[in-house]
């Protein structure tokens, strides 16, 4: 599969670009930019990956605007790739090839909220902060929640979900349907508002996942889960990883519905403990919520506290009181920023694996050794009911030894990860960052079957060139 | 799209099928069949389609020899056809162009359980009652209840559910990772034992549901819950059907965790009455099940009282001992049986739509006016919690006009449910029967591209050809 190769990052004298910006500049009219700062901030996201910005970027409106962007791109076999807020970070969102940036942000209403059905549609620029401010009136909220404050149509497309997947599942589970612009410009609407179906091919998950690669999501239909009733969260040290593993073990198997379950190294303690001005407990740490009834909530912190203490893990602490809490998620929302204190002047970098649990302790464990025998500072953090964590490397990007290290311990962590039964990303996605592990994790006829579907549905390679199986 | 046309059902004489029955036979010896009897028993399902028998009926014991056989066809453009148990009720497995009948019923293994990941890897053929019998000793079980005692592939392939997907979730849901032989022979994995995964296309979605049309199902990694403590079960006549739809919003908006939540018309209730020897009020009925600790169970079932009591509904009555329990479920899964002795010798029809729960009382409403209004008798039982219901004319055969006037009133049902915003099928699949529908229903883009899909994967047409979207 190849590209246009005629099309190149800024070549402004580029004779199908310029027909293409005019033919743009028609349909959008001053929503067509091509300022270096624009293209530039479009060409990147939160990765060590160089920018590699479009040659253009478009601001559509509509569903419509979106669909006469991709046919007049597809005409002109020029790349198209989606944006949202930008903070995708395996290099989503990077132009390799150059291209036409589709920036959905203007795209940011709720389009209709069925309460009684327990949905919504929104379009696909809206972030999910936003969201919930808009449905609060409603008692009802929608609860993935990656930390970045993301686009919908981003966290489709990465299949994003976060710390409270372990108990409403990630956006798989949430999507009820898409409307979608597939590579040739055609709107195509993927399922109904029933909560089920059996009627054909489940073109929505074929979706939600895909990165932009097969189409541009411009409209989605989500899952509403009522407030709870009553919210509790508190914090439990453990002597060792090994331990708290085994309480969140035992939680997951007996069936309690922890809302969240989140596990902290105590490098991971240190850094939070320092940048939110806390004074957690610096041993490995779970960092739990419940949701439910008042008498739910408090039999479930009980056979958890139950459960922990017999791993040596306790006092568990509750934050009983909304700010308590709020500070709590703020907290651990921000330990990609509290990790950077550690180290000042390094990046943080994202790993991201996902192991069946009952292999997590030992994933754990190795990678903590790995850590010290790289002689890298990488702080944990783990959304471990699902067995999935980030050990983030905080690297100091003038030092090729470093970076080398950091690389072979990420490659290191991907393999591990995959030869336990599990996977190079539970959640971040594939991008650019993880296309080198797919043959291991899936082998070679997964995907030549990826790349099948990738070349039938976008024969000439326009949509997000570059990433997840496309050359 | 077309199929082999030389191939015709039963044709003994013909040289391909001579040819292709050799080599069938040299690897599987006397798991090739091809009496009229066992040919015929594999060519129907429990529908009023005629019978479409296969030409050949093999019975495989690993992938490796699945996949053999569906290279041995593949060479010669065959038609192959996976069969489960035969449950199925829209001809998914009836041979409209002949071919071979891929029967796992002998793959009926469970390969692996992990009891402290809460999965289980089995073969296709195990039927769910099966594998939850060889689950028990490990304190969990696997939630998906159709009814039948359908085989796990076959559950796979038309996305089951049934009466507690309303607390677990769909197959869509249950389902980690499938192993499936392509309809070139290939050998494909479609996912790790990871809980989530952003790794790529979702490859196990695009084969559940999939009914056979674009491989077959050889493994399947499924998700297990562990077996609750408590459970509670109850019957509540309500004065109406709009009264009880109004009871399910409110049970469903308040985020009552009910495990089951089953709608019965009050023609249903005589049928069950009559047949399994009941006395449950002859009214519209609603038939509850909830799952959680003895406080939670209490909690729950004293909350839906209160809603039920608000909506006119009442005495809710318990059914405590297990004995009960298992006899009120039962009476439930055996409504078809039950249906039928309202009308001794005519033929049980099924309908499956599904509505977004703010549109279920009006749905119904319509729908039991229709039936009066054409002269039918049927019955209707719902899964009523996510909005699917079943309406089951029962009809005489031999009575060319009451046919007509069912035809007519299945035709309005799937397009009253796809005009509310809902599906023509929530859990029985499409097969041959709901075909006419999904053009309705998906548009022509969306089906387009379930066309293209097919076309890629399978452009020779051999896999379970004329079912969804195929010619």
């Amino acid at each position: 599969m190849t590209v246009a190769t005629s099309i190149r990052t800024g070549r402004a004298d580029d004779p199908t670009l310029a027909a293409l910006q005019a033919e743009l500049t028609g349909l959008l009219g001053d929503r067509v930019v091509t300022s270096l700062a624009v293209r530039e901030q479009h060409g990147h996201t939160t990765t060590w990956l160089a920018n590699q910005p479009p040659d253009i970027v478009t601001f559509p409106e509509t569903t419509a605007e979106v669909a006469a962007i991709v046919a007049a791109c597809a005409r002109r076999k020029v790349p198209v790739i989606p944006f949202g807020t930008g903070t995708s970070l395996e290099g989503h969102l990077n132009a390799p090839h150059g291209g036409v940036s589709v920036d959905v942000s203007r795209m940011n209403r709720v389009v209709a909220v069925h309460a009684e059905d327990l949905d919504c549609v929104v379009q696909p620029g809206i972030t999910r902060k936003t969201l919930n401010e808009q449905l609060r009136d409603t008692g009802l909220f929608f609860p993935i929640d990656p930390g970045a404050d993301a686009s919908l149509g981003g966290m489709v497309s990465t299949r994003a979900s976060g710390t409270n997947a372990v108990r409403y599942g990630t956006m798989k589970d949430n999507v009820l349907a898409l409307t979608v612009v597939t590579p040739r410009g055609e709107i195509v609407r993927t399922g109904s508002r029933a909560k089920k179906s059996a009627a054909g091919y489940d073109l929505t998950r074929l979706f939600v996942g895909a990165e932009g690669t097969l189409g541009i999501v411009t409209e989605i239909t989500l899952r509403l889960h009522g407030i709870p009733e009553a919210i509790a969260a508190g914090i439990c040290p453990f002597p060792s990883l090994k331990a708290a593993c085994e309480a969140v073990i035992l939680t997951i198997q007996t069936g309690l519905p922890v809302a969240r379950i989140e596990l902290l190294d105590e490098i991971q303690v240190k850094a939070v403990n320092a940048y939110s001005k806390l004074s957690l407990p610096v041993s490995p740490l779970l960092l739990l919520e419940f949701h439910g009834t008042e008498a739910g909530v408090s039999e479930q912190s009980r056979r958890f506290g139950e459960i922990a203490a017999d791993h040596g893990g306790g006092p568990f602490e509750w934050a009983t009181k909304p700010e308590d809490r709020s500070r709590l998620w703020q907290a651990r929302h921000d330990v990609y920023w509290a990790s950077l204190g550690l180290r000042p002047g390094a990046r943080g970098l994202a790993s991201d694996v996902c192991v069946p649990i009952s292999r997590l302790a030992e994933c754990l464990e190795e990678t903590k050794r790995d850590i010290e025998e790289s002689g890298l500072v990488a702080p944990i953090v783990g959304h471990v009911g699902d067995g999935n964590f980030h050990a983030g490397p905080l690297v100091m990007m003038d030092d090729p030894d470093e970076i080398a290290r950091c690389e072979g311990f990420l490659h290191r962590l991907a393999e591990r990860a995959i030869a336990m039964e599990g996977t190079c990303t539970g959640e971040h996605g594939v991008g650019q960052g993880k296309m080198k592990y797919l043959k291991a994790e899936h082998g070679e006829a997964a995907l030549d079957l990826m790349r099948l579907l990738k070349r039938s549905m976008d024969p000439d390679n326009i949509m997000n060139p570059g990433k997840i199986v496309a050359a």
